[in-house]
């Protein structure tokens, strides 16, 4: 399969400046002012479906965002692959820490900085220019049908609906996302596990307003306190959550599945060094890898209270607030946790301040078993393009709409990542290696390719 | 003495909107932003000065914001009275729970809106008004002078240098503040003590840049859960600060002196209401009144990490920070307190973070005794134009800059506050009484009377 490696190495440059043109849009969901850009980054993905060879492409509204929907259909009897992929990309805050603006990208050191250039729109681009590789070059396997969504960021909101209202349209065989990670550039891995998401948000009330720490302080409950205490009772001694019931529904691992997994290869001192820290910290009895792949956590995402700015200010404020969630793994329900969180605070609110719990977003988790035949093709797909076999990995990120395809299409989905650690996804500085960017779009039609044989 | 009322009523007007002119100016000395109003709110007190009669006035440069300085010296056989006072205010923050504009004062209700309608602009000014009153009506009975410093909201940084430096200029019998409140319009008090105040800054890190909380959390210590952590363990069981050698120095006062205090009226489920809360909450084994006038003190003014804006993101935080303020009594030494405070977090600190402690600002507490002659002559003030004698009250703010003069000055201050506590001093909607505003316009020339009468 020469002819992908040529195809690549004679487009690499216009793949670039088309992915920047993507990036170059601001299309940050969580932020109500960036509606226009939302849209923007919708149109055009619309363009890039249809130039990439689609028979049709359209930007189909939703309650939120639009969907981006398109479809190459070459032969009833052959399978479809149905590609997801999301346009939206997280906040860029603190934005003084980017060292380039973070949607003017930019090439340094091998890899594309800005915004998104990982998370989604660089990994998402690559099946963009697989699809155009394969209709180019006359070597389309089979159906291809696109879903690009605009809420994945905050929950994938609309897409449940959407995927209700338009199941017959979205049938296939498999669903082919790239929103995850490998483990390293020459150590390939499939993402077989994904975790659920409750994210909560609390609001501590004390005084009616901020009052004078002089004159009040000591003798008035201090929102900004309590909620230190509230958080700081969330894990025990053994850092593990003290929600009553948020453990009722993990399925307990076995020793030899454990044993399986630890396999993989985890250098400790370069997970450390790569974050800047001196220790670890987490659930007492697991490992680094087992607290991100097979056990639940609970993390503080934001905080805030009081006077935060320049110098100071001598005030008891009236109020203090944190975003909280908490990652799960399969067989939890994440509103019942939502639930479990909810009355917990109920529980443990003191009487001398309110407290008010806010469910912002959710999602289940997800496993893809390893002897599906898109996991198989997956696997020896890689195989082909590193020169190894890929890895299996748990992976403690969400994609909570994984979840939901499952339940509400029946289809199972293929999580073929290529995003590295590094990537500082989420994160100033956000970037994706071009060795990456170029290495998934050669793996993706081998992906098709053993995907159709092995169907037929 | 029916001169002092007639006086005021025929100028009342405008001594109101010569005050207006003073508060429009924002002059927030926290932030570097302002200086130039600063400056301008420095000149406006000049004229203040000079037109209410003063021989001379001069804006005295020093390292931070300039001081003004005024003086009128009648007769050097005379006692000489030194009025401090501040030209700087507090921040305005959070801008949406103002009703009216913080630099557009506006009368509601019987009472001025505005930052510094009480805190320190409107308590000032009385001092000027009544210092003009006597003047025009040739009763000034002792020298005056002025000392109205733009740097006591972020902890004087200037002055203490300033008075060494003019400590001959600034010779004075008695420092006469207006900066503190009474118990009610129709219960006059005097401060007798104030608290002293150490205020800090702390900063939580951990990884060396924000970190995706899927793929990270649960396995990595999260400085905003750290933090929290930190803060609870600042209060034991008991509400008592769990720093060591943090009550060393209090000294313990009798049964027989609290239960005088105990004597002043106060009404707890008024307290509670006022402030719009259920219960309140402080030391065990000491009463409301107690927590905040004679037990030193520890709370969070303001908290931040990790993402606050609207919606949700998915982050584990590089930081997490706080201020922190302890409000101190007599006898303890704020720069001792400050290094118990810097030593203790070193000392708890777990291997996973980092912690930046930073001192802010300081000040020692001081207390004013009930036998000195300017005690006694306020009171007989208060008597006459208030019908009932003033309680002597231990107030939980903090003047820092009071025991200062003590020590460089030698001079002790007696503090005429006409505050109230629903003034919401450096809280939205900051306000003043009009009947305070002129009452103590009313009160203080009584105070020249009978300080000058009883140190002859």
């Amino acid at each position: 399969m020469q002819y992908v490696k040529n195809y690549i190495e004679e487009n690499k440059d216009r793949f670039l400046s088309e992915l920047f043109e993507l990036i170059r849009i601001p299309s940050i969901s969580s932020k109500t002012e960036h509606k226009a850009d939302l849209l923007a980054a919708a149109e055009q993905w619309k363009k890039i479906i249809l130039s990439a060879g689609a028979d049709k492409a359209e930007v189909i509204a939703t309650d939120g965002n639009p969907v981006v929907y398109g479809e190459k259909l070459i032969d009833p009897t052959k399978p479809t692959v149905l590609v997801y992929a999301h346009y939206d990309v997280m906040p860029v805050d603190p934005l003084n820490l980017w060292i380039s603006q973070p949607f003017e990208p930019e090439v340094r050191d091998g890899k594309i900085f800005a915004r998104g250039a990982d998370d989604d729109k660089g990994q998402s681009f690559m099946h963009a220019k697989a699809f155009e590789l394969m209709v180019k070059t006359n070597t389309l396997p089979c159906n291809v049908k696109f879903m690009i969504e605009g809420e994945e960021e905050i929950g994938s909101p609309s897409l449940a609906k959407f995927c209700e209202t338009y199941k017959e349209m979205l049938k296939a065989d498999i669903i082919l996302v790239s929103d995850t990670g490998m483990i390293a550039p020459d150590v390939p891995s499939i993402t077989s596990g994904l975790r659920g998401l409750a994210y909560m948000e609390i609001e501590v009330t004390g005084p009616n307003r901020d009052l004078h720490s002089g004159l009040f302080g000591g003798a008035v409950a201090n929102p900004a306190n309590v909620i230190a205490k509230l958080i700081a009772s969330l894990h025990d001694e053994n850092n593990k959550v003290t929600i009553p019931g948020f453990y009722d529904d993990v399925i307990i691992i076995s020793e030899a599945e454990r044993k399986e997994m630890s396999k993989a290869p985890f250098n400790l001192d370069n997970y450390k060094k790569s974050i800047g820290i001196n220790e670890v910290l987490g659930e007492n009895g697991y490992s680094t890898m087992e607290r991100t792949g097979i056990r639940p956590t609970l993390d503080v995402n934001g905080i805030w209270g009081g006077y935060t700015e320049e110098g100071s200010k001598t005030v008891i404020p009236s109020k203090a607030s944190a975003k909280i969630s908490m990652r799960l793994v399969p067989n939890q329900d994440y509103h019942k946790i939502a639930e479990l969180f909810t009355k917990h605070f109920q529980n443990i609110t003191p009487p001398y301040v309110q407290v008010k719990v806010t469910e912002l977003h959710g999602g289940h988790a997800y496993v893809s078993p390893t002897d599906m035949t898109a996991y198989m093709a997956a696997e020896k797909a890689y195989t082909e393009t590193f020169g190894k076999k890929p890895v299996p990995v748990r992976s403690g990120g969400s994609i909570p709409i994984i979840s939901t395809f499952e339940k509400i299409l029946g289809i199972k989905s293929i999580l073929m990542g290529f995003g590295l650690e590094s990537d500082a996804i989420h994160s100033p500085n956000e970037n994706f290696p071009l060795f990456n960017f170029y290495k998934g779009i050669e793996t993706i039609p081998y992906f098709y390719k053993y995907y159709t044989e092995m169907m037929a």
